[in-house]
């Protein structure tokens, strides 16, 4: 048994107890939590802003760099954006309630698959602001308590849009411990949290490998774990080559910092040459480093001042979440399956051709949660699919793959309606 | 990291290499497959008896229990049984290709969600060598690579059977590696084969509470864990009393050894005068041990012919998988709720009552994987479901829920069709 702090073990009963309210709030109720929250996110933004600036001073002077920095800060604009996400959750469906099946069986029992919230998530994440408010407005939406623990570096700004949340939501009705913020970001006590399976159904890391593979290893309820995304895009034989461009590019440089930006580019060897020289060029202009093997690396020191370097053997299958790609020249469509195959993460795939016969064999054989024809990997995200949001991202096979939206975070239980029935 | 022995790292390499063909195959090769499985158990049959019998024989000597014994027992009937449950899986509609889900977003974009394969599941069972058919006609029907630990104890039947499956899938032309039996049953190899995530998808355990807690807290890849069933049956105050009667008499007695037997009968105190004499009697007849709390005590010592017992603490919350039963008197729905909440194990449960308010109310509120009104725990089972077999019962909330049929062991991908579309 791991020692429970006594904050952390009171959260997590007040989470369970509300759990049995919580399965049957009323879709209004939910929603009017969720447009208090949008509400007060813009009443009480200056509010907002100065506890991030706290935090985002804190980071500056301890030197973080420049792409964390981003991530932690809140402006004005994006307060406005996530208040907006949220308002888009509420014109969700509400999957609660939803009877999935119906059978009547030849003994005259009914029998529905009824969906029902899965129960408490815990949210562990790391420094983006925005997570505090995203999980939290899925996770009422869908009837499931949740408790939160973000990173020390977020703390004044978690701790703000915490209070927000748990008093918008106190308003609409909701019962005391629907939503629960962690104040202590001592280490331990993320351990503590993984070894809460009596109080915890799920729990959710939003962060970096690191994290991940922390909570994975010693969680032990179930964990939605992703996020991490060696993303390829095959560049094919019968490929537009203007849309390649315009597709591998989007999907390297549009947000290089995030799990679905594109790591390793494969290009068949038949248009190698004349592909190459202008995804290159257009890649150097905004300043990406080309990791080439021996093949491409010989097409593209044609144009040193494109200045490729050869790629090392761990450039494939590396997450590089920078300005990186590596490159490499196939000789065939199952040439690029095999290289996916061993070194993709099962996050995003994409093919590029104009050969519907060559795109189906792609999308029907590379094992990943979302495999692309002629778009750009950059598109795997809960909003992008109509999902409205996200709670993240899976790359696991079991109960949920890809975008993890409201659905996603229900469970079910079958109701049997007798008159008596009993087993011969 | 765990040293793997040299046989079932070959199995698992084999049973990942054929996942990638078995994704793909059609449905008429998949049910030829289990069509050969079920003709050859009856063509076969003598051969399987006489394995049996050698383990038959060394189970007696060893003095094993009589409910051990008949688990492990196969019998010609049997045999006939198992081959019917496989021929029913034929039948089923192959889940594998459905598109589960499509949505066109405003920029063109075809999004398909698509029913796939999990991959490799892994079954460590116990002594009922019909496991080893039924968990491989479900695993191939879906598409899915199996690999089979069965116990020491049926070793020999667990072979012979395992042989057999795998010569009528290779004969349907199904790859090798589809099914993989390991014969090694040491101990050691259920650990070895728990931390092999880059192998195998999920695990199964199939046995006793021991086996299972052993199995969730060693597995590093998700585990659909389950079998463990504390159920409980609640007569209402508004039951009708002869329905009462046969439905709690049905889930205690008509196979006590299994998961969704009835342990604690929870009884209105209106009807308890009339209603525990009448069910009492029924159980005691038929060598039930009545353990009972305080109230249901005095009611049942007014006929000591029943010799009820005083309930010790930890009969509440027990599963007894035997002719003994736990009851107690609560004084309103609410007491048998809360009561539930606190001892359920989340598989079975039920109520017996004519009021439908009362009956939704059990319905909505009890949280379990099967919630019943008027009718028998001893439904709970994928082929009284409706779900032609099952691979077991969950009594978890993520992935799949109760039954695990043939549509819960697949997973799905995300299908994206572009035409050159970019995120801005």
């Amino acid at each position: 048994m791991r020692s429970i702090n006594n904050e952390l073990q009171l959260k997590a009963e007040a989470a369970k107890a509300a759990v049995r309210f919580m399965a049957h709030l009323s879709s209004k109720i939910k929603n009017r939590a969720l447009e208090n929250i949008a509400t007060e996110l813009l009443v009480k933004s200056s509010d907002l802003l100065a506890a991030n600036k706290l935090d985002y001073s804190a980071a500056e002077e301890s030197g973080m760099n420049t792409a964390l920095l981003d991530r932690l800060l809140l402006t004005q604009e994006r307060l406005e954006s996530i208040a907006g996400d949220v308002m888009a959750v509420t014109t969700l469906p509400d999957p609660i309630g939803e009877i999935i099946e119906t059978r009547t069986l030849p003994n005259g029992l009914l029998i529905q698959k009824k969906r029902v919230p899965l129960g408490v998530i815990g949210a562990i994440y790391e420094s983006r602001p925005n997570v505090t408010v995203d999980i939290s407005s899925l996770c009422l939406k869908a009837g499931n308590a949740v408790i939160l623990r973000g990173g020390k570096e977020s703390i004044h700004s978690n701790k703000a849009l915490a209070n927000l949340v748990c008093e918008a939501a106190a308003r609409a009705g909701l019962p005391d411990g629907a939503v629960e913020f962690i104040e202590n970001t001592d280490r331990s006590i993320v351990n503590q949290m993984l070894g809460m399976g009596n109080y915890i159904d799920l729990i959710v890391p939003r962060g970096g490998a690191s994290l991940i593979k922390f909570v994975k290893e010693n969680a032990v309820m179930p964990v939605v774990a992703g996020g991490i995304g060696v993303c390829h895009t095959y560049v094919d034989k019968d490929a537009d080559l203007d849309k390649a461009v315009a597709i591998a590019f989007n999907a390297k440089v549009q947000r290089p910092t995030v799990c679905n930006a594109l790591d390793s580019l494969l290009v068949h060897k038949d248009i190698a040459d004349t592909y190459l020289p202008k995804i290159a060029a257009e890649l150097v202009k905004v300043g990406v480093e080309l990791h080439c093997d021996a093949i491409s690396l010989s097409i593209l020191e044609l144009t040193p001042e494109l200045k490729p370097l050869p790629a090392e053997d761990d450039d494939w299958g590396k997450e590089f979440l920078s300005l990186v790609i590596a490159i490499k020249v196939v000789a065939s469509l199952d040439e690029a399956l095999e290289h996916i195959s061993r070194y993709g993460s099962g996050h995003s795939e994409a093919i590029v051709t104009e050969d519907n016969d060559t795109a189906n064999r792609f999308l029907k054989e590379v094992d990943a949660s979302c495999v692309y024809a002629n778009a750009s990997t950059r598109f795997t995200d809960g909003s992008q699919f109509g999902l409205g949001a996200e709670l993240g991202i899976s790359t696991q096979k079991m109960h949920a793959r890809g975008p993890i939206g409201l659905k996603e975070i229900t469970s079910y239980k079958w109701i049997i309606f007798g008159s008596g029935q009993i087993r011969p």
